[in-house]
């Protein structure tokens, strides 16, 4: 087993906060197997990097002889909303809800190590509480307190409405950690109150409370937001090693650290090095990223998998003779959508450019003298979904490249 | 049955506020018993005339031919405040609840027709109510509304923490009117809150919601403080007819109309005569006090009873020679009482000029001369409990006299 410095050292690395940090020394000190706990909300079946964060970490402490406890919010998701104005907690079937832990569970074993994870649905706990048992549950919450969460917070300073019962998911929650008696949650920064929730009812009921560990949330393939489905700049965790490996090298340069640190199982040691290297100018930005890449498809692929993302990645550029350092513009700087999402292409061959105007860029189109990602595009198709431009390179004539990011 | 207008008439004597009326006259005119709803908390086993203000306008109800509707709030008291914080609410027993109940019923009978009554305790329904359906009930609920409430914003202006059990009490409350469908709830002016709340969840819950109908709080013999046990300034329901008749010849002279109209079974246009009286000076104050006593008496005794009581209360100071026309004195004005409660009596008689000084008081008392209620006080009683001064007259030799109140 690793030392306890080795273990703290491993834990502590890409994480935002571990509250309290002493707590956590001294259970670790015990020597025993810890509980690690992640509530996972079934509601999105397809997960991406952003979703791997905290499963990632949940394997570090598998691999350091940790128990992992992943809970499915069965409970709730199969309540959703009840006043109906939270579209994104939709009420589902419980057949939904299996299909969905399913789904997920897959997914978290290209991460976890099955052997080291225990499953729960908080429905075991939660599904046989009575009315009586909610009302002492929640004497142990005082409503000052809930409703200093950031979220409430903002709700009542923009005069939003709060529904009764949202307060009660964070006692729900809490209850979770005290039902699989929880050594450690682990949460977004933004679930902080909750996981401190879950610590002080331990403590209110006389358990060893859990240690509170926060992941930073990881920003998406523009650099901006952070890792969304809906904002469309994510790596989902199946996608094909082809497409997994062209998007990570759309990573911008100062966000590459951190993919390290949060999407890879590189340890904390070389990931030091790789930095220090880019910092002292002896390591190429293009060929760290090329390493990202390559590691984050093995991660969900294989090796040799990653070889060949590789190659044909190379291929793409080397047939349709792309240099390989080219003009980049990033598409949201440089483009409008239309109402219906896609992008005008003269418009934006017109802003990068490539042409002087967009009855000019109209006629190269036409002429079939502009190509993507070195097909040629065909006459008339002028509008273009945003998808089909991520990474790719936009050509005019023979040398005339534009990567778009 | 009595006509719509006799109906209004009734109900709306001596009410505070009926919101809104307008359905209040929906629901008469449709002809049929309307359900009636008092919620009782069963922690209190004995009641005053403060308690049976709402009960007495059931049973105007009952006397009209609806149905009255008594919930006995055994769940939320088997419960108690598992916080802690409140003391007026520790848990009951099962057994505890049903003794209280049993009491509490039997007191009501004084006044309501049992015929006419249907009694329930909200365990029925709340106790069967799961998690999910605490949280399905509170999503009709808005924290910023719940916390509107009177007593919750004075806490929150004080900064005085709320358990987040105490917000699910409303929506209990207001499930008691869904569970019974309540056509009316009744309740004092602090609880108009949370009748609204059940009109509010009928409404969602797609039923003709319930009109809510709220009582002033009665003073007690003080005129000032509301009327309750712990200020000692209450006639209670089970209190012998004697005590009953002193005690309500105490009432301050501009209660006499409010009592009348809430505490007895005159009709409104009676009570209207005897104001008028009183207004016009062809009324004595003091006849009408006999009065008020006497029906107060034949309520929770007998008419029988109550003449008894009038020719008692009359030889107390017929017998001692006490004139009925004598100066009063509150005691909470011209006394303080020491640590344990008691009067300094020597200290009262100065203060009310029955005598010079403390010293010559002290004298008076050892020499017999000084006679509570006609009894002469003993050697060296200087220490009075306030108790045995209320209503009592205080003598000092053949004619001073102090009615104390």
């Amino acid at each position: 087993m690793a030392s306890l410095e080795e273990q703290l050292e491993l834990i502590q690395s890409g994480t935002s906060e571990i509250v309290p940090l002493a707590d956590l020394k001294k259970k670790l000190a015990e020597g025993r197997p810890l509980r690690i706990k992640l509530g996972v909300d079934p509601t999105a079946p397809d997960l991406h990097l952003g979703h791997a964060v905290p499963l990632r970490k949940l394997r570090q402490f598998q691999d350091l002889g940790h128990v992992v406890v992943l809970i499915i919010g069965d409970f709730t998701a199969r309540i959703g909303d009840p006043s109906g104005r939270n579209t994104t907690r939709p009420a589902l079937t419980a057949e939904q809800i299996e299909e969905n832990a399913a789904t997920y569970i897959a997914q978290a074993n290209k991460i976890l190590n099955p052997d080291l994870t225990e499953l729960r649905r908080n429905s075991e706990w939660l599904g046989k509480m009575d009315f009586a048992d909610v009302i002492k549950l929640t004497a142990n919450f005082t409503v000052a307190r809930i409703l200093e969460r950031d979220d409430f917070a903002k709700r009542i300073a923009e005069q939003k409405p709060i529904s009764l019962h949202e307060l009660l998911y964070p006692a729900a929650q809490a209850m979770d950690s005290v039902a699989i008696e929880a050594d450690v949650e682990l949460g977004g920064t933004d679930q902080l109150f909750n996981l401190l929730a879950g610590r002080e009812l331990m403590e209110k009921r006389g358990m060893a409370p859990q240690v509170c560990l926060t992941l930073p949330l990881l920003e998406g393939l523009d650099g901006v937001q952070k890792m969304s489905k809906s904002y469309g700049n994510y790596i989902g965790l199946t996608d094909g090693a082809d497409d997994m490996f062209g998007k990570a090298m759309s990573i911008p340069d100062e966000l590459m650290i951190k993919y390290f640190t949060l999407a890879t199982p590189l340890a904390p040691a070389e990931i030091g090095q790789i930095e220090a290297g880019l910092t002292d100018g002896s390591r190429h930005p293009n060929a760290v990223k090329r390493r990202l890449a390559r590691e984050i498809v093995a991660l969900y692929h294989d090796a040799a998998a990653a070889e060949a993302a590789e190659a044909a990645f190379d291929l793409v550029f080397k047939q349709h003779e792309i240099p390989e350092d080219i003009p980049e513009a990033t598409v949201a700087e440089v483009a409008t959508p239309g109402e219906d999402g896609s992008i005008y292409l003269p418009a934006l061959m017109l802003a990068c450019g490539l042409a002087s105007s967009a009855s000019e860029a109209r006629r190269l189109i036409d002429g079939g003298g502009v190509k993507l990602d070195g097909k040629p595009l065909l006459k008339g198709a002028y509008q273009c979904q945003p998808a089909a431009l991520k990474a790719a390179v936009l050509q005019v004539g023979k040398r005339r490249f534009i990567r778009l990011t």
